[in-house]
């Protein structure tokens, strides 16, 4: 397949050749769509969602960043819209809706059958990160007195609209629509057709609430095999399924947004097809509070002038001690995170996480410090700066680990989010103690 | 559940009271078992193993962090080590075993059952982010030529070896054991008993290589809605299958592994339970690498030792200057690896990252750029000083986000880990950049 030029796409939806559009689409590679699709403007690629028609524009879809899908669906005229939405999965269909515009939102769902814009407004009821917002609504449901022989049929009669779904499960339910038990299609296969489904159903099967959070399905699914599990409203209705599919792809959305809040690009997501100024706007909404966080840091160095003008091969190695420390605690910070994600550590454990980060702390101290301070008096030829450096880099990465090992749970403790909040908070408190310590130091050692 | 002491089960490890542990461990939740389990050293945690039995324990194992898990079970005498090897599943056995040292692997071996000692070799042999390395080899494999009552009677047959597994997709293989098609079992359950299965097979299914790449096996799931895919060897012929779960694990795990890399922990992992001595070695193995290349840094500001005793004021403001650039140049970075990650932008469109960072480097260096000199001509009193590093910084910061945005894809064109090798190189070069500018700019308005 040969590579595309980004520009070819947009070239053809200038001169509004759709039958080209169309062709070169078929003739692309999953991954050559996406690409293609993701570097065009907003409008553009609205425009090319309406001339792929449905199915197609709902494939590129589930493949785009959400941000961009949504963005796009909005400029989609909404009758179509609709139908893009139609050929969406139950679930995929609120993500992308919770995207959209109010307004857009409103009049795609006015545009879609009723059946479709009710269950999409009762999922948008939900939050994402929920088994509610996560769950997808065709599932297959029967009551348990039926016989394996009925149920077969149902599932025949059915078949076509559940062909886009890999069933795993049936359930079995009450009249009034309460879960009773889960019939795996396996029990089903091997069972005799005048048996009843409550003959072969797991009773109490591993049930969901609407608003059990991502963390606790997760916890399930990495522990259980099973591929689905049921989702009951505050009566005990049967509301939906949670696949586990559904569960990993948000969990590994989780980790790649706190990854972008750790490095201060707020909302945690950020993409270069969105307008500059926006993202410019998500970037320096922490920028430019770091930027008030470094004065504090400053504001140390300036209490110190004298010493520095006493000593100004001190300021050689300030920016050293602060990016150090930085790092040293930087590193502590990751380990807490995912230690509470693994859930072998817990936010009350500070004196724990303590105890283990001082000693790691000592050790890279001894190590960073000595090495900084030959460094120092190699370059320098003075033994009394090497000291003064070496010795407020050992103490300050002991205090970096430490204070970078506990911020992330005492964050957590405050209810936080600690993936956005560590950083900032640490590289503040590790600069004033690294330049307090070197100065101070420098003061009753140097001069 | 009461809140469990992790020096409890301890207590009960050195008195030896395995009946108590037994019986505490049933009354523990999943989370308090994994959270009390992991604090524990390697060898009381292969002494618990042991004594749980190989089912609870392999449960155990499941949970717990792969290098701990591993390292606890060389802990455990090679013959228990084998049962409860026995008792996890066919993948995980393989990743669990690659992680213990080649000895204890030989020996627990050894004291295995010959196939499971055969299947674990062959799956270590791919590597662990491969299909061979993520498949199970637990399948349902038939000749195409069967009849569905054929096929229902052998799975029946099986039905206890395949108990633990929720098979989906029968696989239809010639008599050389080649696939020929994948019958889900739904269409197995609809179809009439003497239909053969080379009726109702799906030709051509999505099939992997032994030796295809994670991302390769994500980007098919992420897309496609199945819930497993044949991995066959080079001659075509099936030798496992990989679960769309398991790469989603997968990936989850290389993108928090990634997340760790990235602050300079060396392997990507690390845990508390660790022994100090190896994290701090693991840590060090990239600080001490940060610290001489903090030296090109320094040595700018050491030539401008002259220009610093002239304006001293000036070391106040180089270490904001070097953390908010970093800091700008970092978002950058991680907006280019999502976007990699993505496939939104491939390793050789250095252009189109350029075009797009520079826009945003334009607007938030001016931004930041007068904020800084704004407080500095505030804070110092001098608008020369406050253009000085206002400039810099301005300057700086369109440097840094170009600079960071394209590192990421020069990189991954190299064939190096951008998640590892662009957090360092990055700093560098901002710091140097941002020192020069300060301190040349200095050196001719304010002297």
């Amino acid at each position: 397949m040969a590579e595309l030029a980004p520009s070819q796409l947009s070239d053809l939806l200038d001169r509004g050749d759709e039958a080209a559009i169309r062709a070169l689409f078929d003739s692309l590679s999953e991954s050559d769509r996406t690409h293609a699709a993701s570097r065009l403007p907003t409008l553009e690629l609205g425009r090319l969602l309406d001339i792929l028609g449905s199915e197609a524009a709902a494939g590129l879809i589930e493949d785009l960043p959400l941000s961009q899908a949504a963005a796009a669906i909005e400029e989609v005229e909404p009758r179509a819209a609709a139908e893009i939405l139609e050929a969406l999965s139950s679930d995929d269909r609120a993500d992308v809706m919770a995207e959209v515009y109010e307004d857009d939102r409103r009049a795609i769902l006015a545009a879609a059958p009723v059946e479709t814009a009710r269950e999409v407004r009762a999922l948008l009821a939900y939050d994402a990160d929920t088994a509610g917002g996560l769950m997808r609504t065709e599932y297959v449901s029967l009551r348990s007195g039926q016989t394996v022989s009925a149920a077969i049929d149902q599932i025949r009669r059915g078949a076509d609209a559940y062909a886009g779904y890999a069933i795993q499960y049936l359930y079995a339910v009450d009249e009034q629509g309460r879960l009773e038990g889960v019939v795996p299609l396996r029990a089903l296969l091997l069972a005799r057709g005048e048996a009843r489904l409550s003959e072969l159903m797991v009773r109490e099967p591993v049930v969901f609430g609407v608003e059990d959070p991502l963390e606790a399905l997760a916890q399930v699914f990495r522990k259980q095999g099973f591929l689905g599990a049921p989702v009951v409203d505050w009566d005990g209705r049967l509301v939906g399924v949670v696949e586990r599919a559904a569960v990993d792809d948000a969990s590994i959305d989780v980790a790649e947004s706190d990854h972008m809040k750790s490095l201060g690009i707020a909302s945690g997501e950020e993409l270069r097809s969105m307008p500059p100024m926006e993202r410019s706007r998500r970037r320096l909404a922490w920028l430019s509070v770091n930027i008030v966080l470094n004065l504090f840091a400053a504001s140390v160095v300036a209490a110190y002038q004298d010493t520095l003008q006493a000593a100004i091969a001190l300021a050689v190695f300030l920016p050293i001690i602060s990016d150090m420390s930085g790092c040293s605690g930087n590193q502590a910070v990751a380990v807490s995170l995912r230690e509470l994600s693994l859930g072998v550590v817990r936010p009350s454990e500070l004196a724990h996480v303590l105890s283990k980060e001082a000693f790691v702390g000592v050790l890279n101290g001894l190590a960073l410090g000595s090495m900084l301070a030959l460094l120092a008096w190699a370059w320098q030829g003075s033994a009394t700066l090497g000291v003064v450096v070496g010795l407020a880099l050992a103490v300050n990465t002991l205090l970096a680990v430490s204070i970078g090992g506990t911020t992330p749970l005492v964050i957590k403790r405050l209810g936080w989010d600690p993936a956005l909040a560590s950083g900032p908070i640490l590289t503040t408190l590790t600069d004033v103690c690294g330049f307090f310590l070197t100065l101070q130091l420098a003061t009753s050692l140097l001069l």
